[in-house]
């Protein structure tokens, strides 16, 4: 087979494919905050995964440990048998982000992606509370199961059930409409009003940022009220931080500015530290009302990702230094963000810490503009319901000139795309 | 912290851990059919991570593959961009597996699981038809997301969804009524009565083995009139080869022995060969009616576990040697469980390859034979609506004399916790 | 306005409206057993407002009583406050059809439709077992609301609804599969079996006939094993009357000969005597946990309707000579419709009492003997799926001389688009 | 039995009666405002039987035709074939109501209760868009049959369903929020954006008064802009005007005032002008979507309410005089009602036209004040999710000495239940 050879993907694989239709490149090697493709050519990966790949592609000290584990023909699948594994991943999650953020919250292993934790959130959810409906925000996004679609706002992704959605309700995400209403009056309201025709949900599912739905971030106000209104009413609160959390907003948890404790919490993408498959749920030790098998499946014991999951909690997160170093990066982002929206008509930054972007009033914009960065050696994917928001996710572990390099690749590519503000006016 | 302490797992991990409550101690290596817990004792595995290690645990050339990738800093996750591992998994699956079985089925990767897989199944199926319910059959398995839950049978599973469970109908499984009543006389003629209140399918997802139901195995002539019922009522035909598929019957699918050609087959477990998440569902053409991104997953792209696959499949599925070899194995097996079950009042065989196992007209047995061999260092599982059946689930690798010992440890086994025929009719 | 002007009914009237176009008349007055069109033809009502009619049009005793209600000014419309001519019902009502029967069911007074009678019964058997899934039969018919259509088998009406319909389950009628299997070998099992994936339901409801779902009358032994079936697994049993009941089947109740006692039974149409809207729901004692008000609806306090019923009661079942004049007209037309059926292939003779007609092979048949029928002054519709069966239902005091006349219009309508048995075999 | 023996009532009647709580006496008697009790105590009744009695008790002309008509055996019941009584009225509401009001709607008869008009409006309106989502408002009451209990928002009611009620969505009515957000800014805003997580729904269905849930009444102007938004958007608008219509505002239908066409018109209670059960589905022509027979009912030709119904709409609605006298009514009726609450703390007008009443703060007076009228010999109801408002519905046929003999009543009874102003004043 001849170097970037797609036919196979082509003839072979399903037509739900999406990103390789717009970076149409075969990748063969990455590090750090590059990619490869196979026939030499490098990229600037400021999509990392998604977000899962906070720590940047193959990170040394993580593939070390990945490669003794599996020399040493160590245990890689368990279900949910113990494993040394496991005890070492549990009890450093614990010492190193349970403990020093106060949270007493035990550890629910699902199925290794976000989608199996957001499920399992659900169900636990509906059984505590004896109740149906969960309430989520306009345009969140939070997976593509049955369970966690019909929580999911985008409409073409729903239509693909193929069924009907239910026990669904949505409610205005953080200044949906523009301040022209007091928050959370909708909710307050018909929850206490027992002829407003909507049930007391069992839970309100939230993102503080909303990774898919166009990167608008909640302001941690917003999210205390929002804790408030929950702990008034009785409502379990579920932050789905499969994309924002492990660190993507500057904390390990993107809830951690706001000061809330959510009830129960999603963890996916990066937690492995590598890419590799992974997931968590956190409830308060109230809500572990599971029977044992009550939910299951059979990659809930992923071991390698144990492994690099207990390296990159030790390595990054023992101390605030990280941390600190991700606010460094963050400020440097969002000033070169903002520089280029202030060089566009109809252009806004968007997001929080490296979860971040610009909308673009003209949606046909953002798609432009990633296929212009790709040409330039930059990758970055569009983000919202019409695809309207350029997303910029560089791993947190970007150094200041690969971030400075990636920022001007995407002014280039901005301005081969759009009209800048000054020269408009030049020609006004 | 010393050895066997597992501390954490009971005041950290949630209750629905299960596995760990039937074999207290914590695993640390394993090779082939073997584990060894942290303090050295070792464990015959004919549990095979619930048909996750088929080729058993870290198979030697599956683990160099692995290493080396790794090592050369490989593409680890990449969504659904093309990687050169991900193109050379499509040409081995499609010369070895696909072609060879006259099968033109295109290749979708939803997230890595199972349920993901059906999930993503019933989703086109829907799409596709424009109609609604799926047919599940009696005791099925199919998953714990919410879609994949509604075809599930297990009540305790199903009440673990707290809402109710959508569009689907129920069918009895072959056998269910001990040939009482004529094959699917109920499906049949429903369908066909525009008065019955049933409405047509859009599919019926079916198990040939019934790993989580009991071991119940579909004769190959039910498998057919299934098929034909289905062309007749133009209802899609969904094999869910979790469990059974890649090589566990004795065939890679489990439906070849039966000649049929389902439009929809799911794959998860072993396909990645090492026990890493992977999934497929297979699609045929026609029926790949996806939008770009309308069914996605962050962990679609988890290329270790694509180059164990196209290392496994090359290894074993090349040419037939393997699939003697496992026939041998699976003639091993029934014989000696038959021998068992002879033995034994209220005790059949049940199973098909080496997805066998040994029923108890006492629902109690299993669980206590389960105990038994553990203490003898046999692991091996229940199945059933109440685990009545003791399931043997050997790696398709195992070599004859382990089967053997297996066996022999199985024996004393039973022998400890029932009243073999022989002596009960001394007794009498 | 000319006589038989149909103009404004084909430019004003919905789409919807069906027995006008089968019988394109204009119907002016009506007295026992006969219908007057405007332009003076005569009909004999064999069709009986299905089933609304059993005493005829305008019953002269029945008349007086309404007449005289409606000249002294009695209370006409009450909603659930006490009148006297509904204190005269619930007593007349419970000394001569309740406590001669043995039953100490509570009547409530829901909507005067049948529909709003089973919506009442779903209700309070969903609110009474906290289950939600309600077995219904193959071709059943229960009402058009949301919650009867559910338990509806047609199609055609189901599709109506415009929305999935939910919590419902379907089970063989009687004879469904022509004695190929046991009875009741589905829900004894699947009931029984943890892993079936069907829920228990709350109640199974059920017709004892089924009079539009083409005349199948279930044995006796049949319903008992029914009621069996629910009493061991605490499952209610409803038994739908609406059109069986007040004795067209030749008791007040139809499932009187089968020795059964539901929990809760639907009686509407005739139970007014004169084609006055009014409906009831039996319910035993113990189910009777609505709340006030839980349950309403405007014209449930329908006085004059009242007061038909009371005065229809006294008049006709205070004794036992009306049942056996039923039972004369019932032997006369089972031996007449045996007679044509006997006359022609492919044609049966289906259902009980006077709730009886013919099957034919030939689905396009019933609808040309109903034509043929009308063309000869008689009304009979058809029933069933394909609307196969010629429904014949005289009102419960035909005279004998009527019912002859009206079986020889029949036998002659049925010539008329038939080829008889003895004439083909004469041309064979 | 002895005068006002209520024995049978508790004895053998469901615990689901209501008004006979409150108003413990036994009916017989009843002419024009007024009833009275079998011991013949006289009431004068404001609550005309919720709507159904706009023309009062037993209107003589009504009564004389409905006897007239019964006295000359006519056809009484009919289903949908063609009658003369029938036709009688298709032609006098259209030329008396449709054609003079330009509305071109034609005329379903579904069953004969409100509840089964809106059963019928729901299912057309999805049919006819083929989306499923009804939006309704909160406090809604539609009724209590499956379809309706889903469009309807007390939660007690709601509950009695015994299963989710499923494809509504809740919308706040005119004011619910004191007017401190734009009206319908949720309802624009959601349905423009495909990432709202809303479907586009079938209809919207509005009371422009909501009779049972508090007598709240729309603005026109919040009606003319729901009817934009609708028109916007391509969603059906249904009005339920089962208790405003038929005059009770002040015009035949609730909505001329504001000016605006709905799609869909649900019309019920006083359509008979009897207290007759009768309904009415007014479809848009291209709306008439209807397979024959594909929405039925037994009792949807009830020839009796139709004679009735005639003769009221060519009594009352052939000229505008009726409208006059209902307007002087009105304006006496709110008078009278502001003279009371001005005399109260914590108590407001509510509603409009002869559809108005008092709604008081503390949640406990108004059935305080309906127990005092009963005593003084007045009949009103309370309405509202807590009862927390007075209801006052004389008919309106009312005289000007009649209401005002009852607003006298009625200002006693609250003066008798609360501390008026001027008092509580004065001990201040």
């Amino acid at each position: 087979m001849r170097n970037t050879d797609t036919t196979i993907f082509e003839t072979r694989e399903s037509q739900v494919r999406s990103y390789c239709r717009e970076w149409p490149a075969v990748f063969d090697r990455a590090q750090g905050a590059h990619q490869w493709t196979e026939d030499g050519r490098r990229y600037l990966d400021f999509f990392s995964g998604a977000g899962a790949l906070n720590y940047g592609h193959n990170h040394p000290e993580l593939k070390k440990r990945l490669i003794d584990y599996l020399t040493g023909d160590h245990v890689v699948h368990s279900l949910d048998t113990h494993t040394v594994a496991k005890r070492d991943f549990l009890q450093t999650f614990q010492d190193l982000i349970l403990t020093p953020r106060g949270l007493d919250h035990v550890v629910q292993f699902p199925g290794p992606t976000g989608t199996n934790s957001v499920e399992a959130a659900l169900k636990i959810a509906r059984k505590c509370t004896g109740r149906q409906a969960i309430v989520s925000f306009t345009n969140a996004f939070h997976g593509m199961t049955l369970g966690s679609l019909a929580v999911t706002g985008n409409s073409m992704k729903r239509a693909g059930a193929g069924t009907p959605l239910y026990h669904s309700d949505v409610a205005p995400y953080d200044d949906y409409f523009d301040g022209e209403t007091p928050d959370f009056l909708w909710l307050d309201r018909t929850w206490s009003d027992s002829g407003s025709g909507l049930e007391l949900p069992a839970a309100v599912i939230v993102e503080t940022v909303q990774g898919e739905g166009g990167l608008k971030a909640a302001r941690a106000e917003w999210l205390r009220e929002l804790e408030s209104l929950c702990r008034r009413h009785g409502v379990l609160l579920i932050v789905d931080d499969v994309q924002a959390g492990c660190g993507r907003t500057g904390t390990f948890f993107s809830f951690e500015e706001a000061g809330i404790t959510p009830d129960i919490i999603c963890l996916s993408k990066s937690i492995s530290g590598y890419g590799l498959p992974m997931a968590l749920t956190l409830l308060r030790p109230e809500l572990d009302q599971w029977e044992p098998g009550e939910h299951n499946g059979t990659f809930r014991g992923h071991n390698p990702a144990f492994v690099t999951a207990t390296a990159a909690l030790a390595l990054f997160w023992a101390d605030d230094r990280f941390q600190q170093q991700v606010a460094s990066r963050a400020e440097q982002l969002h000033t070169g963000l903002q520089h280029i929206a202030d060089s566009h008509e109809g252009a806004w930054v968007r997001g929080r810490g490296l979860l971040a972007g610009i909308a673009f009033e003209d949606v046909e914009t953002a798609g432009r503009v990633q296929a212009a960065a790709f040409e330039r050696g930059l990758l970055v994917e569009t983000s919202g319901p019409s695809g309207e928001v350029v997303k910029v996710m560089p791993p947190l572990t970007v150094t200041e000139t690969e971030l400075e390099e990636g920022l001007e690749l995407l002014t280039q590519a901005c301005a081969a795309v759009t009209t800048p503000v000054r020269e408009s006016a030049l020609v006004g």
